[in-house]
Parts: C-alpha cells; structure tokens; sequence
C-alpha cells in the first residue's frame, strides 16, 4: 500500500501549498480520495497515470475538497479516456459536476458513474476481491466522510517442508491455499494448519478529514495501520475547533491512541502556521508515532 | 494600460502552463478575464492584490476559461473580502457558483453582482468616468464573447504659454480643460482650440477568445491598439478550426490587418505544439507587429 500525499493544507491553493488530494495504491488499484483545485497538475507533478484513477472518493463539499474534480473530468474528457470513472461523494456532487458539462456542451465520452453516500452510519461503499472501502462518518460543517481501505485477507502460504513432507498432490495446493483440509497420496486426512502458514497480515487505511473531535469513529478506524487525521490548529488557538469543526493535533493524537492505530499522519494544517513541526511536537506526548503529510509525500504502509 | 498574462494556454492546466486568464489593469481598475483553474496561484505567483479585482469578465462556459472562478470566489469570503465583485458572463454561470456556495453552507461576506450577458449583438456592459467596457461576440461552439476595453477621452490639455498670453483668469482653466471657450479678463472671447491642446489618445485593448475566423468582429475591434486574437492551431492543422471553432495563427493576423489594430497578441495555443515561435513565423507575413502571450508576460499598452 502506497500513499502519495497531493495536497495536504487547508481553504485556499497557495502558490507553494495545495488543498487535500491523496492517491492511494493498494493491491494494483489507484483510489484518488479528495480534489481540491489543483490536483490535476498536482498528479502530473507526481508522475501519477491519469487513466490508472477508477475511483475517486470525495468527502465533503467544500471547496477545498473538490473544486479540482470537474477539471480532472474534463481532462479526462480531453485526454480520450475509455476506462469507467466512478465518483463516491456527498448528494449534490452530481449536479454540480453535470450542469457545468450541461453548460459546456462537453460530456464524457467514458461511462462516469456518480454514487451517492447519504448515509450517517458507516457502510461498504467499495467491494471486490481484494479491497473494501467504508465511509467514516464525520463531524464537520456539512455532511462529511472519511473513508477506510482495507486490503481483504490473502490466500495461505504453503509451508514448502511441512506439505513435501506430508506427500500431497500439486492438485491441492490451490484448496490448501483457500484453507480447506485435504487427503494425501496414502489417503490420510492432513489438516490445512498444519501444512500452511497464515496469509500476510492485511492493511488498512483510514483518511479522516475535516472532522470536529469525535470518538465515534474510533471503533470503525480501530487498528488501522495508517490513519490521516486532519489537523487544522494548535492547541493555542483550540477554542476555533469547535466552531469550525475542525481538530488539533492534540484531539488528533487522542483519536489515534484510543484507536489504538499502527501510525498518524497529520494535515490540513491551517496556513496560519509556518512551522509544521510544532503539530507534531503537540501529539507525540499523546501518541509516538506521528508524522506530518507534506505536498509530495510518499508514505509506504 | 497594463496587461499581465495569467495562462495562455488552451484545453488543461499542466505543470508549467495555464489556461486562460488576463489581469488588465486601466485608469486604477484590476479587471479579470477569463478565469482558468489555478488562476487563483497565478494571481499570487504575479503579486496581484486579490482585493483590487472588482470586475470579472468571463468569455465562455469552457472549462479553460471559468473553472478557477468558484475557488477565486470562495478565497475572496476566506480572505474576509468586502468590497463588492461583479461577474460578467453567460447565462447559467450564476447557476454553477451559486449551487456550489449552497451545498458548502459557504455564502460570500461581500456583494456578488452576476451581470448576465446573453446578447448577440456587441453592447456596453460596463462603464465609469474612466472606462467603458463592450462585449465582442465571437463565434464558438458555446456562447462566447470576447471584450472590448475604452478608456474615456480625458480633459483637454492647457497650452500654458497660450493661456498666459490669453489674459484668462485660473478660475476658467476647469471649464477650458473641459473644451469650453471662455472670455478672458479683457472680455475677450477666447476659442478654446487656441488654448488647449487634445487630451492624450485614449487607450483600446480587445480580448478575443475562443473564436472561428469571424470578420464580423472587424468594425467593433476597429483601430484597436493591442488585440489578443486566440491561435488555438499552426496552419498545418487548420482543418481542425472549423469543427472546433478556433482559429489559426494566420486567421488571427488576418483579422489584425482588417481591423488595423496597434499589435496583435497570439495565445491560447494548443497544447501539443512545444515550439511557439512558430505562431509568430506564420502570422508575421501577414500582420507585422506580432507578439507571443506567455504565461506571466507583462503588456504595457
């Protein structure tokens, strides 16, 4: 799992500062999760295939979480994509995205598919083989989610000495793999956690922007190898999180320890500050392993 | 006159170009034209005082042209903006920006005008003591104008020597810059023509983009001293302007010399051509005083 971090700052594009964007990778697929304006020359700057993007996952509808969406459409449009687009976001997103197309005369010539999250509750939005994606519901301003990607549990690994040793066919390797029992060459039943190892341990992610401090979350996050969650103040100006719904680094930190996660990136940092360190410096008390999401940023999980 | 080239390019922003965008500075007015996404970073990359911007003059619902608009809007409310703004442009774009502050609970702390332009016909949408501003209609796939910018005749300049030698009191000298005849202490009617001079020539900048090769245009940009005309395309590719409804860089010299403009400046190139020095071989045969827009080039007029 891989994710590049686009943009990382809050409310306005600034000439050296993006508005949230993020690609993750996971398990071949390319999820862009937010699109604040910018983030199509962002995904250039970062040598991001354009056509390898299927999903886009949108988590609320201000500006600088999606104003970049409609260009990245159109670019689509212009660039001759084929491959299906599928958009994940609040009510309204659709119309906004349709009537500027309607007023431009300028559809796609790739099938664009619009879903809808209304839900308050947590729910899978994105399922197949490999990946599940669930909404995070948040508290913000207007309806928000963040969303958790979790890589599906993998096949079993054959442990090579202990089936050589047993004398089993090649023929079942496959079932043994999927964890099924199976019977050898001299018809004795060989049971499957004897002759195989657990699968690699699978990821998760979780991205949590804006969001007010909210501990509803933590059962849904919990254990996440990697969580974003946003952190637009300091402490010294924490009376602005309740009235904006936003969190501090602090609130942040707390989140990630009751969570119990594996790591925290912190961001949407609001461009009052100009030291960044000072975030991580307010959750490492709280929680040890922090980390600050910068434009450009590649985090391996 | 000043005008500072935002973006020039056509169909994406990339990483080192910029669709469309003009700052036009006349008689103390910032005017905007055009508003490409990203116009917002150009404006701080060219250290334009967002503040000054007051007119807005959008040619087409493009998205090259208008997708940076709601962003700009949206930071304006952030910035704690309050002078009034007024938006000149088609019908429905109200619709877009005001369905997007609806959906972010974001409305404007300031007074946003929307002026709808919906005429064929060239007519006068904005005028003070110092400017006056027409629309150019131009020919595109959707409704397009491109802008006609006058600065007003000033006051008539007094010939001192001739006023001294006129005997004329100093409280005439208003009425004679004004172009009136006065009598003098003597009584004497003096012909205003033999104590002022005319006042400086007043300036003219046309904006004309995206367009087909439309002579029609010809009477109103008319003596212009500098016309930006789109060159979306090299002759080789001139079967490409008619089922795009762009033009060529020598349709666009062609309409220089029939409007007998002051200079001719080529932009909107398409973005598959890497050498732009070619626009200019081409148009230069045909109209002279040709100039290549770049993003953040500076025009004095």
């Amino acid at each position: 799992m891989k994710l590049n971090i686009l943009g990382c700052y809050s409310a306005t594009p600034r000439t050296f500062t993006n508005p949230t964007s993020q690609v993750l990778e996971i398990k071949n697929h390319l999820f862009l999760i937010d699109c604040g304006e910018g983030t199509q020359v962002q995904l250039r700057k970062n040598k991001i295939k354009f056509s390898r993007i299927k999903h886009i996952f949108i988590s609320h509808l201000h500006g600088d979480h999606y104003f970049g969406l409609v260009g990245l459409i159109s670019t689509f449009r212009l660039l001759k994509r084929e491959a299906d687009l599928h958009v994940y976001g609040p009510k309204g997103l659709k119309d906004v995205i349709t009537l500027q197309m309607k007023l431009s005369d300028s559809w796609t010539n790739y099938n664009l598919y619009f879903h809808v999250l209304e839900s308050k509750d947590s729910e899978l939005i994105f399922e197949d083989d490999k990946v599940e994606v669930y909404t995070v519901p948040l508290i913000h301003r207007v309806y928000t989610n963040g969303f958790l990607f979790k890589e599906k549990e993998g096949e079993r690994k054959l442990d090579l000495n202990a089936v050589l040793n047993s004398n089993i066919d090649k023929s079942y390797f496959r079932k043994l793999k999927q964890g099924a029992d199976v019977t050898n060459e001299d018809g004795k039943l060989i049971k499957n956690n004897t002759v195989t190892l657990p699968p690699p341990k699978s990821k998760s992610y979780a991205f949590c922007s804006d969001t007010a401090y909210n501990e509803a979350i933590v059962p849904i996050i919990k254990e996440a190898d990697v969580l974003y969650h946003e952190s637009t103040f300091l402490e010294k100006n924490a009376s602005l999180c309740e009235p904006t719904k936003h969190s501090s680094a602090k609130q942040a930190a707390t989140i990630a320890k009751l969570a119990n996660v594996g790591k925290l990136i912190l961001g949407h940092y609001s461009t009052r500050y100009d030291d960044l360190s000072l975030f991580k410096t307010e959750a490492e008390p709280i929680f040890s392993n922090v980390e600050l999401a910068e434009d450009g940023k590649v985090f391996e999980i």
